[in-house]
């Protein structure tokens, strides 16, 4: 089932995707809800980010391609990490699919990419083993995880670097039902892809971060993790678009503009 | 006016606290309320976390002697910096004063305190000057910042160290009318004071702080900024109750149990 948060006449609610209609529900995914018997064609409706979560987890450093380019950008040798290795990112930044991306005036040409899946808690969890760790999943969305590298080697946290205001887009939707391993993750720049990863190719898949979690924290419904991304962006500029697509779920969307 | 979010009769509520009174109220001071004419005794009623931030931000480095105190307990100089460093916190890790923290089977004995003012944001703003920047405040409360120091030291970031769950009371209330110059931050261990410093003597001020972020980053209605803590703590024990006084706020106080 595909859940997306949208507006149309004034008015925000859930409603299930199919094909290229959402059906309107009341109530909320993640408790009860119901059907209103209104449906619209999805383009015609204002699709917004699925959720403000409570907490927002993302992978630290969770492909290898991704930090071996990295690495190699900066001349030097990759850091693999030996553990999951649990980070943050912030509510302000979030956007919504075909919403976007606003440059900072003082931002340097480093600005780049990183295309994401999203784990969508669905259920309170604590201690969770590692094969029971994937029952607390509600379903997946797409994350674009924008990133200005040269305030995060420069600056102590990744506060201006990753959590600008609309540096993270996230949706367009959440995808109850997936096959993890069947996914490829694409993602085009102005039509043209350039990048592409299994998605499910992890340092430590999600069961492991989900249990290592658990086991100091309570997950709670809404909560999201952004499991990381490989390879590497080229430096993008004002008037770019960037298609972010996973096998299963959809594409998300979003322009970069320069601030004005 | 000092605003509490309090249970009782299994109803929460927003409530204006006078003395040792609570009075009852409809809406959130964000935004409309109204007093309902019912009060209740404060000892009477469940003081509960006064919100969740839609995001939680902190301070990073922001007291010259607790910077002094840690380099010298890990056996190096002090770092100082040069400019506010913006870090985050955890809403799951968040509890109410009163509530236990509970220190994880696998801590080690190096669990401290770090008493915090807690800046609540009023308003919605970006791009705020420092004058100005005073502006977006709601108002202030008292966060107890608790950390595992081994596995800050040991993990590449502080998701165990500072935010597993219960590591961050916040509270009793929110108080809107404070005189910063005139505060003190007292933390008292079994009742004797441990850490006493001037609250407002920070390396850089609230609004530098705000002003700073709100260049890159929209501050929202409910976010709070826990503004970093002076001095040092004694490795805390099952057992141990914490007090954070600050000057005209209040007192947060917390016991210290084991985890089961």
């Amino acid at each position: 089932m595909r859940w997306a948060k949208f507006t149309t006449a004034g008015r925000t609610s859930w409603g299930i995707v199919e094909g290229d209609r959402v059906f309107a529900t009341q109530g909320t995914p993640f408790g009860e809800w119901q059907q209103t018997g209104q449906r619209y064609g999805l383009a015609d409706v204002k699709i917004e980010v699925p959720l403000i979560p409570r907490t927002f987890y993302c992978a630290g450093r969770n492909y290898v391609k991704h930090l071996t380019e990295a690495a190699g950008a900066d001349g030097v040798a990759p850091e693999i990490p030996k553990r999951p290795e649990i980070g943050y990112r912030a509510q302000n930044a979030l956007i919504a699919h075909d919403e976007d991306v606003v440059i900072p005036r003082d931002a340097t040409a480093q600005v780049h990419y990183e295309g994401e899946l999203v784990v969508v808690i669905g259920k309170k969890a604590k201690h969770l083993s590692e094969p029971e760790a994937m029952s607390c999943i509600f379903g997946y969305t797409i994350g674009n995880d924008v990133s200005e590298r040269t305030w995060q080697r420069g600056d102590r946290t990744f506060w201006r670097a990753k959590n600008t205001d609309t540096f993270k887009p996230m949706g367009p939707w959440i995808e109850t039902a997936v096959d993890l391993d069947a996914m490829e993750t694409h993602v085009r720049l102005n039509g043209a892809v350039r990048t592409r990863f299994r998605t499910n190719e992890m340092l430590f898949g999600i069961a492991r971060f989900l249990s290592a979690m658990s086991q100091y924290l309570t997950l709670w419904p809404g909560d999201v993790m952004w499991m990381g991304t490989d390879g590497s962006s080229p430096n993008l500029r004002a008037g770019d678009v960037v298609e972010i697509e996973i096998t299963g779920i959809g594409t998300l969307r979003n322009r970069f503009v320069a601030e004005t």
